[in-house]
């Protein structure tokens, strides 16, 4: 394993990181949106996107008219980070309250895509990402609405994972009669709710 | 109203923004962690963390001995996002895909809290912000621990939101027999999950 360089090391409970490939993929793939920091006339800006990852790599994409994708695609540096909550840990204390949550946190600069085959397959990994196997069901995306997005893929080479699970364990107060404990937060896909231009189409297999 | 600075203006789908203070409000209050941006050796660094809006600032806090904290806390320029996925927005057409959010953006310097009293009350705000009610149930929040903990609040005069909400409401394909509409995207609080340390002690009713 490689040395892991000082801007990857949380200086807060550093045992709740990782440097573990699968663990870092599967927060990405479980989580919808990202956020993408950068520093434009050395002050801080960030936008929350869409992402998908595959393989080694997670892509973004965005109008070639969007300010902020015009920005970083000059190579600006970024600071990537996911964020996804599991529970709120109730601990005896008001103080020992915490979260658990699963975070990512990478650093990297933009690759612009430009073969227009490899931009249509970052398409098809996002749609199906969202929507998973409906790709082929759909309208298929069009020659001019590639050539008018810009798709930036950033190297997961410099990322970490930060991860707390469990029960709030404090030791100073075990002793008093307080409630302590998790509670989960959840989030799930609801029933589809069909728009009035598709009244009367049935809902694809995939949406079942 | 005053004029909306250039770095508040989205430069896609400005009609998408809101400078509301009460839509900017209701989105903070309903997210439980936000994205600190800041900028570092005029690189980019974020972190997610939670945080509390009370009247017109928003609080986070963290460790004396936190990097991160200490930091900003000079007066650095922050960036901070919060994110909400309501709905992914299916469109027949995979280009015209979208995702239904509230989102805030906020450019602003940390003050950094000095009173142990108003620390006090701001770990009020935070508590009763992840668990309503629960502040006076638990074990109080001790002076030495107020000490250890660096609270920094930030200003929402230069926040704004952005919206999107419906159906994909896309014209260039609405007479195929292709499904569209929305999956809904629901984030709640499960059942509370009791720690060992606490079995046998009741449920408090601010958690029923």
């Amino acid at each position: 394993m490689q040395p892991i360089p000082p801007h990857l090391t949380p200086s807060r409970y550093p045992k709740r990181a990782s440097y573990d490939r699968d663990a870092i993929h599967t927060i990405l793939d479980e989580a919808l949106v990202c956020t993408v920091s950068f520093t434009m006339d050395n002050k801080p800006f960030a936008i929350p996107t869409g992402f998908v990852r595959h393989e080694d790599k997670i892509y973004i994409h965005g109008s070639v008219g969007s300010h902020f994708i015009r920005e970083i695609e000059k190579g600006l540096p970024v600071c990537i980070t996911v964020t996804l909550l599991d529970a709120i840990v109730v601990s005896k204390s008001a103080f020992n309250h915490s979260m658990n949550y699963r975070s990512v946190i990478l650093f990297a600069t933009p690759e612009k895509m430009e073969d227009p085959q490899q931009k249509t397959e970052a398409f098809r990994w996002l749609t199906e990402k969202f929507v998973p196997n409906s790709w082929d069901y759909l309208q298929p995306v069009k020659e001019s609405e590639v050539r008018k997005t810009t798709i930036l893929a950033f190297s997961l080479e410099e990322a970490s994972a930060k991860i707390r699970t469990g029960m709030p364990g404090e030791d100073e107060y075990k002793d008093l009669p307080i409630w302590s404990g998790i509670i989960p937060l959840e989030t799930r896909r609801g029933t589809p709710v069909t728009e009035a231009l598709s009244e009367g189409i049935p809902l694809p297999p995939h949406l079942l």
